[in-house]
């Protein structure tokens, strides 16, 4: 590893930790710090700084791309976290936020870096002070991320300081990988294709904000793939039924249009399925690359992968190492406000499948509460997909825990996606196109088609009620949480 | 006026909404046609239409830029129409949506034509029959539009007839006023101000699809402009106290960015104030151009102006049609597609102004469902900027009816923009800049600063309540409605 010395600055993480917790305005410390899919996130600082400020009695505000586990467990652990933002999964700061002691909002996440640009959270943590980011390799006049490219061009950007450690366990080969492009107001973003690169593979760092420079170790690892059961390959395969209808009709073409998907199994079945349904030259713009993306591309399935985190088993991951020089002419990291910006979404037309907590049969999406009060991570990105989309469909297995939840209810507990923005509900039942239908045609669709058989005829009894009282909407103010209502009173859904 | 001859077809609009409705299949009909803020809809065909369609019992799916009053009223009246989008402001049309008998569905507005064009809605209807569009001219090769572009572009794209009205009553100085753009996939849109033009002014007419030209008359006036009120007067001083702070922190520059503004008395009151305030060189990005904006314009305090609508008193149609060459310099009519394009929305900056119906006290907002049931209009172009916008602001009065309705409320009853797409929320109690709030902090400005001291008790009560039980979300599913039932049982909210 090339360490170019950027004249005086610090690699003592425990003195650095001591200066950084020095800046702290009215003991309060605003860190922005790389983290997209717990890939990328920093690995030294965090246990110094929240040793530090836990010592000094420093509150810490916490802004990263996304999710970043094992660095949310060390803030949470220490008690030093007071604010979270824009996307977390980690059970103890889970915990603390649902505790209402730290304060935490999700955001759509290729939003985020706009807003932090725009000044968008001066009013409530008066700037960042600094920006920790892992690199794979500093260079002169910036650095090379690691495995994810998330939010750090806008910390970077915006804080008054900036970190960088260094991962020896990445592999120089990264350097070449990542496309950095910051968009600029008033100008297009300059991109027509997923493989399209538009900037520049280091992320500059703007002269005198630089702390200090620090070594790390580690690496992300995705969650272990999970074997699809039955639920998740009959999800699958009603959505290849679907997209089977729509390529026979001419909507969309033989190799699809480009692919985002959440991550998790029931995705990870969806991306087998279409592998092994014989569709080619297929493409994915999405926000997180998982082993099942990659083998696809391995395979030959797949002709190119742009994301902002690569979280891959760490067999995969040497494979990228090793094939680095191929792998880099069509699979690019991007920055997450690339990634996910509805500009670019809809130009090319991406197919948006993510994942439900919950739906309504208005067609209303819950990503992120359980019964509208516990949040579970965030929104992520599922906002910016299913607006951008040429189709935004969302999956769901049809019920939960053996049957005691539906996840089809006539109302859900927390809007994240309106009716507006939901083409397609998929779930182990079947799939509903609701394309062009009125609020009613598309709640008897989606009884009809989506809801598992044994809460169909409750369904029913609930859209009958309300669509005798009249109006546009089948919707009943003194009903509409009547699921919710019994599972609360008798842990079960059902009458 | 010009009418050039293309060859052979019919002009008596009789014997032409005849040959319309034999293209009918299977006694269905579906048009799609010009018309924005009820502004530049055709005026004579759909008369003959509708008897004709009445007497064959052949039944229309009414497709419009957005609003189109007197046709609708129309179909409404003949009881032909059976299907509406993407908006309408008919009270005879609006009840039928709401007694189940016409199937209807808003849909963003900015997104209507890209659905169009996506093939959208061929599983329901198959497809366009017959694009309606008014003219100002017809030429060799297509049309110049009137008062308004709306979708014409989608319709005549996909419809596999046009018929022409060239309304005599409107000036060909029109011609040049428009910029017909149509975004291409895989392609950024070219456009990076306020004034810039990247299109034609002429709509194309594809070869072989015209049935016919007719002729029409009458012109399109705005509402009565009304004066505003002491709440409206509240609402524009405090949201004027908001901008003023933003411009003082640098947030903002001192001439704003552009500025969109939704249709309507509040929304007049807003510029006047801003007008009056002493800002200069600002610019509009908005949908419709009433004559606040006009005025705005012609006295120097506007520099420019984009719309899809232009909706005027007689006066001010004329003093456009008058200084036309002047005019047509720094306003522009634009597609709906491209006015409400949240790529351009984010890329130009624009300060969104849009109305809320109600709010809750998360931050949610409702724009088109009275007590969840009734449909008011329909969302139109506030999903486009609220997602888009570098600041999304929502005004509403604090409270309606006396006092018997507050518009904030512990939950609305339809969500049509999500809490993270509402930045900042102004009534005539105050403003509430919610950015970088958490959603119990949001609640807490909420009701200190913006609902109306008659049911600050009883919201704070929800919101303690909500507390008590936990959860990130201040959230109580047992009394969620308990406002709006209050209102359905004693009509009124108040305990």
């Amino acid at each position: 590893m090339v360490l170019t010395s950027r004249g005086e600055h610090v690699s003592d993480p425990e003195k650095l930790s001591s200066i950084a917790i020095e800046k702290a305005v009215g003991n309060r410390l605003v860190i922005g710090t790389s983290g997209f899919g717990s890939v990328g996130y920093p690995k030294t600082m965090p246990k110094y700084l929240a040793e530090e400020a836990a010592s000094k009695g420093v509150k810490v505000s916490i802004l990263t791309g996304a999710s970043a586990y094992a660095m949310d467990g060390i803030f949470a652990e220490k008690r030093v976290a007071i604010r979270r933002y824009p996307y977390q999964n980690n059970p103890v700061m889970r915990k603390l936020i649902n505790e209402g002691i730290v304060e935490f909002m999700d955001y759509h996440l290729g939003e985020w870096p706009f807003l932090i640009r725009y000044g968008w959270l001066d009013e409530v943590v008066e700037g960042i002070d600094l920006a920790i980011v892992e690199a794979a390799q500093v260079l002169n006049d910036g650095f090379v991320p690691t495995g994810s490219v998330g939010a750090i061009t806008a910390f970077v950007e915006k804080a008054r300081h900036v970190i960088v450690e260094v991962n020896r366990d990445v592999s120089e080969e990264m350097n070449g990988i990542h496309d950095i492009y910051i968009p600029q107001p008033g100008e297009p973003i300059p991109l027509r294709n997923v493989e399209d690169r538009i900037g520049s593979p280091i992320v500059k760092l703007p002269k005198g904000k630089l702390l200090g420079v620090v070594e790390s170790s580690g690496i992300d690892v995705g969650g272990k793939p999970v074997e699809p059961g039955n639920v998740e390959k009959a999800i699958a395969e009603n959505l290849l039924q679907f997209f089977q209808k729509e390529v026979g009709k001419g909507r969309l073409p033989e190799n699809l249009y480009p692919l985002e998907s959440g991550v998790g199994a029931v995705n990870d079945a969806v991306f087998k399925a279409v592998g092994e349904a014989g569709f080619k030259g297929l493409k994915a713009w999405t926000e997180v690359i998982q082993d099942s993306l990659l083998n696809m591309y391995l395979e030959g399935k797949m002709d190119a992968l742009s994301a902002t985190s690569l979280m891959l088993s760490p067999r995969n991951l040497e494979r990228v190492y090793q094939e680095a020089e191929e792998i880099k002419r069509s699979i690019v990291l991007r920055p997450q406000d690339i990634t996910n910006n509805i500009e670019l979404i809809r130009r090319l037309r991406v197919i948006a499948i993510n994942t439900a907590v919950e739906v309504d049969i208005l067609g209303n999406v819950n990503s992120t509460h359980i019964l509208g009060k516990n949040m579970i991570n965030g929104i992520g990105g599922s906002g910016d997909f299913s607006r951008g989309a040429f189709l935004s469909i969302f999956i769901t297995p049809s019920i939960r825990k053996d049957g005691k939840i539906s996840t089809v209810v006539p109302l859900v507990t927390h809007v994240d996606t309106v009716d507006h923005d939901v083409d397609v509900i998929v779930t182990d039942q079947g799939y509903c196109d609701l394309r062009g239908l009125s609020l009613r045609e598309r709640a008897r669709l989606i009884i009809e088609k989506c809801s598992h058989p044994i809460y169909k005829d409750q369904l029913w009894k609930y859209y009958e009620n309300a669509v005798k009282s009249g109006g546009h909407s089948p919707f009943d103010l003194e009903k509409a949480y009547s699921f919710h209502l019994n599972y609360i009173r008798n842990g079960d859904m059902r009458e």
